[in-house]
């Protein structure tokens, strides 16, 4: 096989002819939101109507949130630096690495390994939550340096209750905020990445792809930042004069 | 001023408190479509029912085109170097640039500068005609590669018109695209780009917004196509031996 | 043509092959410097005892400018972000625009410009200096927000002088740095930007090669800093809580 | 300790003053070469004479590779869609990951590993060989798709041997392939990576300095062909018609 032989099984193109995952382009535009498009594309099939509206719900969750994070730092600064929107955009996604938005993905990536095991959700959050103080591993996906309550959580769940959807990935992800206040002594409620984590793995996602939810997210937060900076500010940002300090060899 | 004064109008963020543009986050996730919500935070104010349509129908018409486009080939390039699913979608957002993706812009930076002149669509749209022929420029939005007629951009105008929904810009458009036709000869059927280009003018939206609408629309495809790299193919891709040659000095 | 087809005239490879430019790479692994093999790889062919020295010197120049330039900012920040070394890497030469080490690019542009006009230096610098005043456009090269003389422009010059080396475009470049003084009345010193926009089109290089001078000297200094931040911090950077305020709806 | 306290130990500024490493610039840019520079800013000491030959040799040895790479296929990408210069550059240097270029850290690190064991450097070398064939792992660094016996690896040697240089790593480096071809029985030479690494590792380098190597060394081939296909190419670089094809549901 030559290494430049590309084949794909995601969009169909042809003269005329686009269809996604075998679904015709223009019956997406008028049938579907955009969260049910992009289930579809990244799932392969449909959601059912509690997905789609938890899809929903995940995607306007993380849409934005201030001027803080380490992405809009960045986006911010390449625009700042005279570049144009989309190296801007793509200089925030950059950023969103495994200590900014990566707790999706790694939250996620143990509670698929953690509820495959045997026994109900409270015997396994227990034996998970005593391997976490054991090894000193901190729990991705519970507890907030802003929020004590995410309320975002407490939305994404009541939507998810209100459907009566859900499987063993939410059950284990309650199961683990009550161990951890149980056995450590810690209230570490579930955040907002913790509650997707557990709903994306209720739908059957790979938890390699948790990232990706949050980049498709925040991609609007990120052009607005970028277009806020466009138009409100000046270049070039930099950091000085009393921000940083030399400490090296004189 | 310092240069590390950073101000933001965008979200409003403190201890258990999100507001997007004034609306708080629950409220967004539970009321709105993910199609209203990038509305709010690029427009700072709600859609109309029609806006909203519109705009979840912008934004699946290119969520993906296949494996061909030059985003897709350097986010698939950039993961099958080893690396990390974010700077894989920041790779395809890079290409995103004035030939691939920009010709929103391009299409609604002129919409919305000759919209402004006096006359009606019809006469403004022969006026620009003969620029272009004059200038021998290109009108970006018009005319596609693959698709003689884009099945996408007759669905947006079948929504709009449904909706009622359309002002100058869609008129200016559709009159170019007779215009085209009737003085250069050519048909150059409105593709996507032009269509989007038109709707988002009549909504209101700056024209440097333009390529930001198709990276929101794209990130779920990029997405589905550095996950089907990373689960379908070997490291690494690369040119060669035959595809390419090289022709300079011995 | 197919828009497949890949040429390249820089480097021939083979079994046991490798030849820039048609020089083998083992020969200038061993006889030259890497500045000239810099020079070498962007020219085409190999550079004068002179020129070598001052790409050495072009090179080092710009080798790092401490923490506070936004290149920095964005790669630290990228790293800080959880992610590899070459996506901050990446990310900082995003930043490299047009504000942010774009003067090399816009005052060699503006420099090969208008050495083709007739004239001597002085003359062609007043006219220059007399369309700047009209039009209310400032020179890139010239003046620093730090430094009054920049202290590389005159080991560059220096280095010129000494070997005898200079033509038109250097000339213009002092030249115009004494017409900004003569008919504006400023004192604008020559900055290091200039001084290598001069060099380099006496050299003869494209000016749209200028943010790529940059960019190549930048890049160990940009992998210092991301190497530190990798050592010596914790994740995850953010502004807040004081340096940023929200000033939108409530 | 703040988030936004920024602090650096590479080079100090000040109106009219850069100090890298305290080494004043001027002096840098007459008296070093840039090899030199690197390996001061790098390591904050100066070289040895026979270390600034094999920086320079290493800098020099993986300036371009032709077209086929990874990352000069994203790079040409990113211009092809219409980018900046930088932004393409950007995009070559998001490839650079663990299956292009990253077999110089992924070697360093297994070398620095394995050369603090007790035992002279065959004894190691035929026990890590041991553990390579036990854990079917492949070991980076040795072996080439291309090159039978990659020619930058004899050339760096070489000059290590001329000068006397070399210490328990570049022994361990010979070690491994002598007993590659007696335990596996294969002949898998060191490749310049391989080489690259051993020669880092004696001279103090951490391993995960290792890409940032390759990728200062790369970048001017970068930007050559950045700037060749911007100015020998036609945009937009797309696949197909004939080398992808769709096999999703239809």
């Amino acid at each position: 096989m030559s290494d430049n032989s590309w084949k794909t099984a995601i969009t169909d193109i042809g003269p005329g002819k686009i269809a996604v995952r075998g679904h015709d382009i223009t019956e997406v535009m008028e049938k579907m939101s955009y969260a049910e498009a992009v289930y579809l594309i990244l799932k392969g099939e449909l959601p059912s109507k509690a997905e789609a509206e938890l899809m929903n719900a995940i995607l306007v969750s993380s849409i934005d949130h201030g001027a803080s994070p380490p992405s809009v730092l960045a986006a911010r600064t390449v625009m700042s630096g005279g570049n144009s929107l989309n190296a801007a955009m793509a200089g925030g996604v950059l950023v969103i690495g495994d200590t900014h938005g990566g707790a999706i993905e790694n939250a996620a990536r143990i509670m698929q390994e953690w509820a495959k095991k045997s026994g109900d959700a409270t015997e396994i959050a227990a034996e998970l939550v005593g391997w976490l103080k054991e090894s000193k591993t901190r729990m991705p996906g519970f507890g907030h340096r802003l929020h004590k309550i995410d309320p975002r959580t407490a939305k994404l769940f009541e939507i998810a209750d209100r459907n009566g959807y859900g499987g063993k990935h939410i059950k284990l992800c309650r199961a683990i905020e009550r161990a951890l206040e149980k056995i450590l002594g810690k209230q570490l409620p579930i955040n907002v990445d913790g509650a997707i984590a557990a709903v994306i793995s209720d739908m059957g996602f790979d938890w390699r792809l948790g990232k990706g939810f949050f980049i498709i997210s925040r991609t609007p937060g990120l052009l607005a930042h970028v277009y806020e900076e466009m138009t409100r500010e000046r270049p070039m940002r930099k950091l000085g004069p009393p921000p940083y300090e030399y400490d090296g060899p004189t």
